[in-house]
């Protein structure tokens, strides 16, 4: 799967420079990879700056050509931002990456030393490989492409590389909120996903969101003897069932009033693109080694994973759980739960209702505390957008093959952040591939990936800049 | 509440000895109770035997006066035996007691270390204070009194003192099946139970069964992203809950397909007893901390406690149970729970109809364990046995106060095994209150009704002597 030479002349002299110094990419990203930025312990502190200085270091060598780099503090791991010059007519594109890893944890499980970037059968090994170190500078070096060769990009970038990501983003979230006009533009791109499948590569145009919450309830004020008291003091956990039970119906539709209210429906285009894919549902239950899935009845696996809201505990605890019979009615039993949400629902009003919701359900002796951790909506972009279409065709010309359509079950939260506050259609354009064991030992990145996705993005550049800038790029 | 002296000169005797050693008593109690044997964890299965040893000590002390002691091994931990010799014309008593313990968990939540005996306000805290160390020795020492003052036993007394009462008493009900011989008696005194409240002592005359399971629910090989998977992938913690809420309704009437068909209905005669007994129900809340009371409509808070079948979840465990939000559909979700029995109904056909009634409610998906754990149907004694009267007249003499007659909810099943294979009447001669704490932190002991229940002790052996032997004593 090679992508022809473009026809077009300017994208072959990029596409040349890359050919030529293809080898000196993965050079410099195993420069990169060997950084341990990992930014939730604090002993790599000064590594993750570190991988900051690195990057900005990296980008200033084009500051020649008009590239504006800067390190920026913040009360956290410093951002790395980078912009070329504006271009009148063109739409603005704003690259997110982040430069900070996972923990390497468990070491032993590693087959080459997480920080010590290793090439066996085309992949890289090494934490951060393609969460997101690799991912991230495959748009580094397609400006670098531009720039040394052409000596000016079609339209302006903005690179906005954090070191929070695997940390939550929290200090990124308030540069964004205080920084919307320095940031402004068309639309975002973001490679931190990953492809359909091997050969499939694909654009992710919607997440589903989430409302977490973790409850206590209490009953007596200590574990009591369940002979002693069993049938005539209410049980906790006996509640908690009844409680978490009464929250789905026996085909796991969600009861909470006005739930799916909101719920923005699939489209038939959407249910018929996502028949289409060669979705092996009998590899996916092997692979999970299940006898059988469930879900809500009238979608299919892909739908209920991608677009449909989900109830799942995620964790329980209370009373005895040790060896043996212990005859204990506990005084507490709690549990994490939460619910995945999908465009258009609220957090704010799930929340709401949940509690209105189990209120009445606390029965007399027990008490309910209900923690609410944090909330995001789902979000889809427009098929219809431009800049979806242009990404399409740039993936097209870096691959070799057109991309498919999908969604993920998951959330990034800073993805709601940028289309709320920047008002721009963000383009989930993953280069990963599904068994990349991100968070996992052996993290790997494909180097034919890694290749493909900076033609990608060179070439998306040269196809946004086709499109004309939206009226609707916030200034303010 | 302290007995006037008794007027019996014998008994007078006796009391003089009591008096003079009742600290030491306690200091024998103290040694007992820092001996951390607990039977359901392997880990402390040399504190099980240290406890059996230093029982076997204290008691050969006695062999000069005709006290024949005895380790009896068994598969699991030892019996402690011991008896006096023959009366003829006079009754056998044989006393059950155990000299294991419950699991000190969870540990931060005691006051004083549990396996470090200290005095608080006239009570003894220590794990086992009550449930059966005290207890127990309150009838070695009532023998140690009469052997070491009137130089033997005005009736042969039988003491059989076991390790395995908390892990469900496997080898001694095997011991017990294959020895009638040895043991038969006329009756069988047992010391773990609760007083009706503090100076209104009891003698408990029913017992509720017990019938304990595990269920482990295994879906996918291992916690997945509940984002990526969660609403296609059947979540074990989900179903757990379904599964539990399902065998009670909002009533909490038990669902399994017959559970209620053998229930032994209350007589009026007994509803009429419990209704009568000084049961503050307000005060009962009051001390658990709880708010209000829930349980069996049509059954009053005696009678639901001690008299009628109840579920209680004990237990529960699965996914993530760290600080935060870990979004994880966990791979397993695991319970212990329990159903209380009553007279009539046959753990068995419990065991048979819960897993008829939880096979169909399991999902695709999902592999359900259900290990069944102990079971002891319920049992009720005649209020019309010459022993029982016996009874209330020592416990008289040694409290100062006639006794109630009651019954409780807790189960001990070598109750049964003692009723059906020696043919005896079993007393349940409680010293213990309700606010002892047993199987939970901060087990205690009121140390006057340790001295108490030693008079009452050395009292029953007085009054039992003066009643005939039955004649329908086992002796194949």
């Amino acid at each position: 799967m090679t992508a022809p030479a473009p026809t077009d002349p300017v994208l072959a002299e990029v596409f040349s420079y890359l050919e030529q110094h293809g080898s000196k990419f993965v050079d410099d990203l195993c420069q990169l990879l060997r950084i341990p930025s990992v930014s939730a312990d604090s002993q790599f502190a000064s590594d993750v700056r570190q991988a900051a200085g690195w990057l900005v270091e990296h980008l200033q060598a084009f500051e020649g050509e008009g590239l504006e780099v800067e390190l920026i503090e913040t009360p956290g791991h410093p951002l790395v931002y980078a912009e070329s010059p504006p271009v009148p007519g063109a739409p603005v594109a704003l690259v997110y990456g982040h430069y900070d890893v996972q923990p390497p944890d468990p070491l032993d499980e590693w087959t080459s030393p997480p920080f010590e970037p290793t090439e066996r059968d085309g992949n890289l090994y090494a934490r951060g490989a393609t969460d997101d170190k690799g991912q991230m500078l495959t748009h580094v070096k397609s400006v670098e492409a531009w720039l040394a060769t052409v000596g000016k990009l079609p339209l302006q970038v903005k690179l906005l590389i954090e070191g929070e990501e695997e940390v939550g983003s929290e200090n990124l979230e308030a540069f964004i909120a205080n920084n919307t006009v320095k940031l402004a533009c068309d639309c975002v791109v973001v490679s931190d996903t990953a492809q359909f499948a091997p050969g499939i590569p694909a654009i992710t145009y919607g997440l589903r969101g989430i409302a977490y919450y973790e409850i206590h309830l209490t009953g007596p004020n200590s574990d009591l003897h369940s002979g002693v008291f069993g049938g005539a003091v209410t049980n906790p956990a006996n509640t908690l069932h009844k409680m978490l039970a009464a929250i789905t119906d026996d085909e796991g539709r969600i009861q909470l009033p006005g739930f799916y209210d909101d719920v923005a429906e699939l489209t038939d285009r959407e249910r018929e693109q996502f028949r289409e894919l060669p979705f092996d549902e009998q590899a996916f239950q092997d692979q999970l080694d299940v006898k059988g899935l469930t879900g809500e009845a009238g979608y299919s696996t892909l739908e209920r994973r991608w677009a449909r809201p989900s109830f799942d505990v995620n964790g329980i605890w209370g009373g005895y759980q040790g060896e043996g019979a212990k005859t204990v009615l506990p005084g507490r039993a709690n549990a994490k739960f939460s619910f995945r949400l999908v465009p258009n629902q609220d957090p704010k009003k799930i929340t709401a209702s949940l509690r209105a919701f189990l209120e009445p359900l606390v029965p007399p002796g027990i008490t309910m505390e209900l923690i609410d951790y944090h909330g995001a909506p789902g979000i889809a972009m427009s098929l219809e957008s431009p800049y979806i279409e242009a990404a399409a065709d740039a993936i097209e010309t870096g691959f070799g093959s057109r991309p498919v359509f999908m969604r993920e079950g998951g959330s990034i939260p800073i993805v709601n952040t940028f289309a709320e506050q920047l008002n721009a259609d963000v383009l989930l354009l993953g280069w990963g591939q599904n068994d990349d064991n991100l968070h996992a030992p052996n993290e790997k990145f494909c180097l034919a990936d890694f290749h493909r996705g900076i033609r990608a993005s060179a070439a998306l550049w040269r196809q946004l800049a086709r499109r004309k800038a939206e009226g609707g790029r916030r200034e303010n």
